[in-house]
């Protein structure tokens, strides 16, 4: 669902890939970082959506927080097995939130 | 696809929505307006993916870039149009791309 951060400024991590043919163990391991991701300091909510691109885009309160979960452990293998196996294609983009603004329907 | 955006700082902007039932003309309007997105100024390229959330990552040169698309007058019609038939709920977050990197699969 729509991520509830607070106000600017925070950062985003927008992820787009490419997958490969098959499961591989893929679904279990994205849902298990989105769990791991969501313990991190600094994690602030997380949007996904996948057609033959795949969109993920994490928030978090700065770039030290997202430096950190770049390094977690299990993150690091997680991101090895997306090179070797899960991945034909990835771009991945750090920015920094400066507005933002939403629509609810009453 | 993934949009070849040049070397950081550029501009994201990330609009995340939750649509109402039913078409009511939303693709149609959509392309055109990815269509007429192109042909601005300061356009760098836009990447798309729905579930049941949908993300659009548009890419812009500059703030400027960007709020002329927001005046466009074609764009204000199908955002008024989008408010009031397609979209449940949307967030938009205008993030500035200090960094990216990306993998290629050989």
């Amino acid at each position: 669902m729509i991520a509830k951060t607070p106000k600017p400024p925070y950062y985003a991590v927008i992820f787009s890939s490419i997958r490969t043919e098959g499961d591989k163990g893929y679904s279990e391991m994205a849902n298990k970082m989105v769990e791991l991701a969501r313990l991190q300091e600094g994690f602030l909510g997380v949007e996904s959506a996948r057609e033959e691109l795949g969109i993920t885009v994490s928030y978090w309160t700065d770039l030290n927080a997202i430096k950190k979960w770049k390094e977690n452990a299990e993150h690091l293998i997680a991101r090895e097995k997306g090179r070797k196996e899960w991945y034909k294609f990835f771009k991945t983009r750090i920015a920094k939130v400066e507005q933002d603004y939403e629509f609810e329907k009453e």
